[in-house]
């Protein structure tokens, strides 16, 4: 069953085998992460808030948040890692070392051939303010917000080329009608 | 800069042009709605908050939250969809019409070459339970918590084959040391 009572395909009722889980992170493989950080700290606001480096096996994560309040979050490292995986709607930055000083080396953004991760999104509190900010900042676009059939979207690309769609909520309420 | 003056390569302060900006969702596509929609909802305790269907376009969205309190939600559509477009921490499924008749249709995970998306990941309360209840929903595991190098993280396949990182917060303290 969908929100009340609403009927789609294959849809089951939640249990209180999955009381509690939490959608933490999506994860993207970045090339090089002074770029990548540079971007989604300055373009899009968002922190640092655990970077753990495995030197065994030669890569770093990055835990990215957009946060409102620091302070809430814990100083301590241990704790921060408790913290940042316990919550929701976080980006997880993956850094294979060395890739960044390769010319021809590029991740694959999941829409050209072979399909799969489309995009992620921003929902911005203005998103006239948002593409004059991108502009600011020579941020790639796909699409802007006048162009194609669904207006009001805005799609870019980050650094690596990944899509990041870009919405102001409550512009979308006639979406699908 | 990062968290508390921490120091990483590339990192900019957040100014107030991406004040209010927010990680809305995820979006990855699918090659049956309805698999995917019972695997999210039954395993993952998943609600189809907004659907939207794009007939002349030939696709289907689905907008899925992990939520505990379902009165807060509208039940008006278009201000459903508003809702929808402010949360943090969604998940969008989208559905090409007809890719569930053709048997050699497949998407692509992202952790197979071209890699770049690798993977969502949810944080549950209790890890040695969400094992079982994995396995009692026939769950494909990429790594079990006990193998590989990263004790206590779990990774299973999602019924198009994308990776779904499981882990439980306060066990992952000393994660990175």
């Amino acid at each position: 069953m969908g929100f009340k009572g609403e009927q789609h395909p294959g849809v089951e009722a939640p249990t209180a085998d999955s009381q509690g889980f939490r959608l933490n992170h999506t994860m993207l493989r970045v090339k090089d992460p002074q770029k990548a950080l540079a971007f989604y700290t300055r373009v899009f606001g968002m922190r640092v808030m655990r970077r753990l480096d495995f030197e065994e096996m030669n890569f770093s994560l990055y835990f990215l948040a957009r946060l409102e309040d620091v302070e809430q979050v814990p100083e301590e490292q241990g704790e921060r890692t408790v913290w940042t995986f316990s919550q929701t709607g976080l980006l997880e930055l993956t850094h294979n070392w060395g890739t960044e000083t390769q010319d021809d080396f590029a991740y694959h953004d999941g829409n050209a051939q072979p399909q799969g991760f489309g995009h992620i999104c921003f929902s911005v509190p203005d998103l006239d303010a948002a593409e004059a900010w991108f502009d600011d900042n020579d941020v790639e676009f796909v699409k802007r917000s006048d162009q194609g059939k669904m207006k009001d979207v805005i799609f870019v690309k980050d650094v690596d080329g990944y899509w990041i769609e870009v919405v102001q909520a409550d512009r979308l309420g006639a979406l699908g009608d």
